[in-house]
């Protein structure tokens, strides 16, 4: 049983603990030192849309984003798992038109909006949704714009032989100075590829996006884009109501956090030079929301009016159907304690 | 780590394990023997909707269903987690008629149908969902059938206090044996209350409603009229496409199953006189579907043929939103394994 990860989160009703939530997760600095871990950080792991911000390095190292004059909201909807808000659907459709392309290149799929309010405006309205409301849009429509820029093909982007992917595997291994071939490989829930990364290495990568000590200039200064775009527009990277957009209103700059599916969760913090990765065995989101969250407050990049503006975040109610709170979603007792 | 569950379930993507569930399970025979057992099954659980074809056993035995003439579908959707569908909501609308009562007595809350089709539609008729869409809209129902039947206050029925709950109590002890008076306890996702009870107790209770050898005439009689609806009608013990009425579309009166929120799931096997309860540790619904389509399998009450037409409840794919199936959840290796 030494495999066993301990305990993150649990979730109380009335009088005791109804769910429990296991995981594992790594803090690295910028020297690529581990400062702090829970269970296993060196089993592999897919990161999901968790490292949507280090595949948007590409768009801006490449050039690609400053031919085609993107702005923070772009960017920022590059590193998204967007809730396909007006402002996003928007906003990546005009994307595709600057380069020249539209939905129908989008190889990712459709699915209603996270949103549930946009999810029933466009149910109301008869409409069905597009590739555009795929919450992973902007990352595609990202991959496009480097492709165009390029001269790449656009059609197969999302193929693991692609040049964008490649690149992207590329980037990754240098990122975390992890090697990456031949690690397990499966498919993304937008249809591109994922690989098995230690949360060792996906937190060593975080710390180079918030802290870069060992990147040629050029990935310097996407470094710095990427965060800077993700400050400025937290709307874009998920959406109203959404635990990203919610918590780096409060954090800024000194935090950059990103979920992705299945339990993943990354932050990159600039100020104190530090990368985070975690994962929930079970891939719960409102575990992986609440354990990232605990241990931005014990990093200290959450203050204490911050903590109180976001308690419904940090430490969520659960609420029954008549609207009494019943229960809540809290890091385990002791976890993750002090650091450093 | 003595008290750490198993992995019951796992989750698959491309070339690896992405996610594991932990959980305890217990198959009781009719004595009250345990005849398998794994983790825990003596901590307290709330065992949710699953045990409401327990909780319809009062519905039956206070002679109210009979005396409101109420047959297969009424009884069916007593013991349900209905997805929404017309046949659903308009079921419970014609059976508060017949009692005289209506929507604005439930105190379930409303939320919009389960069934995404049924969800949609409404949305698309610019309508909102009322109590009756609630997927426990139907136990409600039972529970104001009873009451208006015996002559109690309607107003308030979900109280703890209220006669309704003290008789489901009352019932819950005595099926299962157990003392649950001191048990902690919480409020449920549609208001009513929730009592921790050990796996060992509800597996003991269920095994009870399969083959009762320790109950009065009455309640042997309910408890017959209760799995008699369930096989009958199991369209309406959750809805199209939903694990226990595929599932029971196919085991008929050899298996009655029903789902609980937070990862519980019962089963009654009349044939084999046996008791079945489960609990992931995290509360995932997939996981929990999967745990008791295993343990069918190992108890032989699915057949091959089944088997075979329910591959897709029993070991469901995973879909990326491209449409390809990109993993697969299915049972721990080895487990269940051979029982008995």
């Amino acid at each position: 049983m030494a495999d066993v990860n301990p305990v993150l989160v649990e979730v109380s009703r009335g009088e005791m603990i109804e769910n429990q939530h296991r995981g594992a997760a790594a803090v690295v600095d910028s020297d690529g030192k581990v400062v702090a871990a829970w269970g296993d950080i060196d089993g592999p792991v897919y990161a999901r849309s968790a490292i949507k911000p280090l595949q948007a390095l590409a768009l801006i190292e490449t050039g690609a984003a400053e031919k085609f004059r993107l702005g923070d909201a772009e960017i920022a909807l590059a590193c998204a798992s967007h809730s396909g808000e007006p402002a996003h659907v928007e906003t990546v459709e005009r994307w595709l038109t600057q380069i020249g392309l539209g939905p129908e290149d989008l190889e990712c799929g459709a699915h209603l909006p996270l949103n549930e309010n946009a999810a029933a405006e466009l149910l109301r309205a008869g409409a069905t949704p597009s590739a555009l409301h795929n919450n992973c849009s902007g990352k595609h429509a990202g991959f496009l714009t480097t492709a165009v820029h390029l001269g790449e093909p656009t059609r197969g982007y999302t193929r693991a032989e692609h040049p964008v992917q490649q690149r992207l595997q590329q980037l990754l291994q240098e990122m975390s100075g992890a090697e990456l071939t031949g690690a397990p490989c499966g498919m993304d829930g937008c249809g591109i590829p994922v690989i098995g990364m230690a949360l060792r290495a996906i937190a060593t990568a975080m710390a180079q996006l918030a802290g870069p000590t060992r990147l040629p200039p050029r990935r310097v200064a996407a470094a710095e884009r990427v965060r800077q775009a993700m400050a400025a527009a937290p709307e874009m990277v998920a959406g109203n109501g959404r635990f990203c957009t919610e918590v780096m209103r409060h954090t800024g700059h000194n935090a950059l956090i990103k979920i992705g599916a299945e339990g993943v969760f990354t932050a990159a913090l600039p100020r104190r030079k530090l990368g985070v990765a975690l994962k929930i065995d079970d891939g719960a989101s409102r575990a992986a929301e609440v354990a990232i969250g605990a241990l931005m407050l014990a990093l200290g990049v959450i203050d204490r009016a911050a903590q109180m503006a976001l308690s419904d975040q940090l430490e969520p109610p659960v609420h029954n159907r008549p609207g009494a709170v019943v229960g809540r979603i809290r890091s385990a007792p002791g976890w993750p304690g002090r650091i450093r």
